[in-house]
C-alpha cells in the first residue's frame, strides 16, 4: 500500500541549517520544490513564533508554523495562535533551580515565550532532571546546544503535529517529519514517515524509519526529494 | 581618492528579497560572500528585533543589526540593544487616528514594539499625516506595503545608521547602504556611497550614489558585488 504524504514537518537547526545555525540553500531550495509541487511544509522549532515566523516568510513556507518546542502552533493561513501549554510550572521550576544552584540567566528570548522557558546552558541538565525530579515538579529539561529549554512534558513537538494534523485536515500517517535532535522525537514517532539527518543522535535515528546519508541541511534536502520522488 | 568601504548596510523586505518577501538566493549567497571577504553586512528592517535576528542567524551576517525602522540598534558582537526612541507619541498619535476614523486594528507585532507602532493598512497614509498635523504631533507615517508604520521622525534607519558606525568605530563614509523602500532613504543618504536597487521607487533612486540594473534581490547582489570588485 502506498500511502500519499501532503504535509512535511521539518526542524529548522541543525535540519535545514549547518552547525553554525546558517541556512543551507540546498535545503532551501528542496523546500520551495516542495511547496511548488504543493507539499507545504511545516517549520518546527525551539524558538520563539517570531524567529519561525521569519523563517517562513523569507524561505517560503506555507504549512502551520511550530515554535517554543511545540507549545505554539500558529496557522499562517487565518493567522491563528494556538498555545497548548503554559508556563506556571516552568517558572516553578526555575525558583527550585535558583534555590540549588543560586542565580540562573535566561536567554534573551525567555521573557517572551508563552509555554516554557530557557536559560543560559551554565548548569548541567541531567542536574535540573534531578531537581524536578525531587520537588516533585512535572517538567523535562532539554539541552538543544543553544539553551536550556524547560517546559512541560506535554509541551513537544509531537503533540504540536497532532493539532497541526487537526488544523489542516490531514491525517497523521500521511505527514511526513524530519529532524535531528532530542526535542524531535516525538514529532518523529508520531509521523506516518520519519527521517533523521545523518547528524542525528541515536536516539533519534532510533525513532525514525529512515536515516539520511547527508548530514544536517544536505540530509534534510536528500529526505524532501525523496518523498517528492514517491509522489510521483 | 579611493575609500574603502569596510561595512555594508542591507535593508531586507524588497532589497534581499523578491516581492513576495522571500530571500532571493543569489543575495544570500553575495552576503556570505561579503562576509567571508571581510565585510561584515548590516541587516536594516522596519520589522522586529527578533526577526532581524532570526534573518542574522539564518543568512551568517555578523554587523549590528538595525530593527524598528531605526528604532533599535543591535549590537550582536555583545548582545548589546540600544533603544533609539519611544512609542508614547505614537500611542497619542493612535487615539488621534482612533478619533478620526473609528477602531484601527494594530499589527500583531505592534505590541512588541518599543519605538513606533504599525497598523493594518486599512486608511490611506496621507490622511493618517494629516492628523497628525492638524493635531500638532511630530509623527510620521509610512506605507511599507505590509503594514503603516508610525514613528517620530528621529526614529530612522539614517540615526541608526549613525549609531552604528560609533559603535562599530567605522566613519560612514566608509559604510555602504542598499536598499528600495521610503524608509531606507535617510540611511541611503549618510552612507558613504549608496545603492537603490532597480526596483526603488524615483525618490529613492534619487537619494542614492548608484542604481542598480537588476531588481530585488539581484539588484543587491549586483551592488555587493560591485563594492567587493573596488575592495580588491
Amino acid at each position: 500500500m502506498k500511502i500519499l504524504i501532503r504535509l512535511v514537518a521539518v526542524d529548522i537547526d541543525g535540519t535545514l541549517t549547518f552547525k553554525d545555525r546558517k541556512l543551507d540553500l540546498a535545503a532551501v531550495e528542496a523546500i520551495r520544490k516542495a511547496e511548488s509541487a504543493g507539499l507545504p511544509v511545516v517549520l518546527a522549532t525551539g524558538n520563539v513564533l517570531t524567529f519561525a515566523e521569519a523563517a517562513a516568510t523569507m524561505l517560503g513556507t506555507s504549512g502551520p508554523l511550530i515554535a517554543e518546542d511545540g507549545g505554539i502552533v500558529f496557522d499562517q493561513a487565518i493567522k491563528q495562535e494556538h498555545v497548548l501549554g503554559g508556563r506556571v510550572e516552568a517558572d516553578r521550576g526555575l525558583a527550585a533551580l535558583e534555590r540549588a544552584f543560586g542565580s540562573l540567566k535566561q536567554t534573551r528570548s525567555s521573557a517572551v515565550r508563552l509555554t516554557g522557558l530557557t536559560l543560559e546552558r551554565t548548569i548541567p541538565v541531567e542536574d535540573a532532571s534531578k531537581v524536578f525530579q525531587h520537588e516533585g515538579l512535572s517538567l523535562v529539561a532539554v539541552d538543544s546546544g543553544f539553551a536550556i529549554h524547560i517546559r512541560s512534558p506535554e509541551v513537544n513537538k509531537g503533540n504540536a503535529l497532532r493539532k497541526v494534523s487537526s488544523i489542516s485536515r490531514v491525517p497523521l500517517v500521511e505527514i511526513a517529519a524530519i529532524g535531528d535532535g532530542p526535542n524531535d522525537i516525538e514529532m518523529l514517532r508520531v509521523a506516518g514517515i520519519s527521517f533523521a539527518v545523518a547528524n542525528s543522535a541515536d536516539e533519534v535515528k532510533r525513532a525514525c524509519t529512515h536515516v539520511t546519508t547527508s548530514p544536517y541541511g544536505k540530509g534534510a534536502a536528500e529526505a524532501i526529494e525523496s518523498i517528492l520522488s514517491v509522489r510521483r
